[in-house]
């Protein structure tokens, strides 16, 4: 009659059945999906590691106060994924599943906890830059953003960065700012998540990099970061984000009395499906 | 230099590796065996269930919710994992490992959600209850606290319960109350633990059950519940924290107007090692 017929039943994948089980036939059927590879992986998890009352205790109080600071400026839940790589793994599989078979498409990369909906619109060729400091360096960005297989300049699409600002593309495909050079920066360590990171005895810092979002109708949209190909950080960034593909040179800019450096990044999106 | 050295890297096990391995050498060797499996498990459901940074976003929502509702009174992110059996098989892990091979001992179960520390202590024979529902069930619980081994009555050990008080055993290591006779009750549905189970579509009652902690000095704790073998939910609970051995029944009591019903159970207590 009940679920555990003797002590230590739950040990067993009777029990993870069980749980398993309980999920009624009005179940969303890719609900049930994730639900049973969660709670599978979730039991496994437990019973490999002989997961003691304290320690799961610890983990759900890491949980509760995660999601007590966070609001819509920080996501603190979200950076607790990114520290164990998940984030960066859900997206790949994301960015594969919309990759296919096309070659050339810009790489995917992670959101990160910062974003923000409210950011401004602006023109093309103006500054994100509000305050320079000393140590800042300036850079004109640039690129053109294309249809990945016709090579067609996709017009009106837009583009948002961290510092931060939404553009539109001209009618050749084409954007451009100002904005500083990146540098890195530790994710906060005021939280379960930074917490974690200092007891797994692992670096804080993320690598220099810039956010790219980039829409346009009728067009898969991009949610990607570049990263400075000098920056220390880059082997071992704290959420795992870095690919190859999406390290980026900044070379020297001149006759332009604004900008010392200089980025140019094209960007290739696949047609919506 | 990075991790992911080219698209979709992040779909194998050398990028699981590569976050394991960023653990530093202080890293304590329990937190490392216990984030080693939690990355592992984790990272192999997203890649089994293809996982989907919206269906991954949702669930960060779900786990930011929980924490915000979470306070000294409700602990939702503890909900949480209830409802997929992790607070009744961690609680099976631990019994195991505190039971080793001693036979008799009275079972554990799950704390829950709803556990207060500020639980008066009371006399023994005294009653919980202050508001008897015109169809509440009073209830003379009584029993002896002893040493597994040697049968011997544990004086002084104290009993909390939920409705809720703290009785102190006598010099014959017995205790008793007046109580309700529980009902059956749904968790709490307002939060994100509720929602999950309605998603799942699965019922939301706990069986009728009666919440023991018992304490004594030199000797282990046990936090367990026992549960009406009457209850139409013994097969179905939200939480998988029934065992057939922590099933009771509640009998008539003879010559006590304060009571109509009786329940004599007994607890034993392994020696603390």
């Amino acid at each position: 009659m009940s679920v555990n017929d003797q002590n230590g039943a739950a040990l067993g994948q009777a029990f993870t059945q069980n749980v398993i089980d309980a999920m009624g036939p009005k179940t969303d059927p890719r609900l049930r999906e994730v639900m049973t590879g969660l709670i599978r992986h979730i039991h496994d998890f437990a019973r490999e590691v002989r997961l003691t009352t304290d320690e799961w205790m610890a983990g759900v109080e890491m949980i509760n106060q995660a999601g007590r600071m966070s609001d819509d400026k920080r996501n603190e839940g979200q950076l607790l994924c990114d520290v164990i790589g998940l984030e960066s793994l859900v997206d790949d599989i994301t960015f594969a599943a919309a990759a296919n078979s096309t070659t050339g498409l810009t790489a995917s990369a992670i959101l990160g906890p910062f974003w923000r909906q409210d950011t401004p619109h602006r023109d093309n060729g103006s500054s994100v830059t509000f305050d320079t400091p000393p140590d800042g360096e300036v850079v004109y960005m640039h690129g053109q953003v294309t249809d990945v297989e016709t090579g067609e300049p996709l017009q009106n699409a837009s583009r948002e960065h961290n510092l931060r600002g939404i553009f539109h593309t001209d009618d050749q495909g084409k954007y451009s700012f100002y904005c500083l050079r990146p540098t890195p920066y530790p994710v906060p360590q005021d939280g379960p998540a930074g917490k974690l990171l200092g007891m797994m005895d692992r670096p804080v810092f993320r690598p220099a990099h810039i956010h790219l979002m980039v829409q346009h109708k009728g067009h898969k949209s991009l949610t990607t970061q570049i990263f400075d190909k000098d920056c220390k950080y880059l082997g071992n960034d704290s959420v795992f984000a870095v690919k190859d593909e999406l390290s980026v040179e900044f070379v020297p800019r001149k006759g332009d009395p604004l900008a010392p450096l200089e980025l140019c990044y094209d960007i290739r999106l696949a047609k919506a499906s």
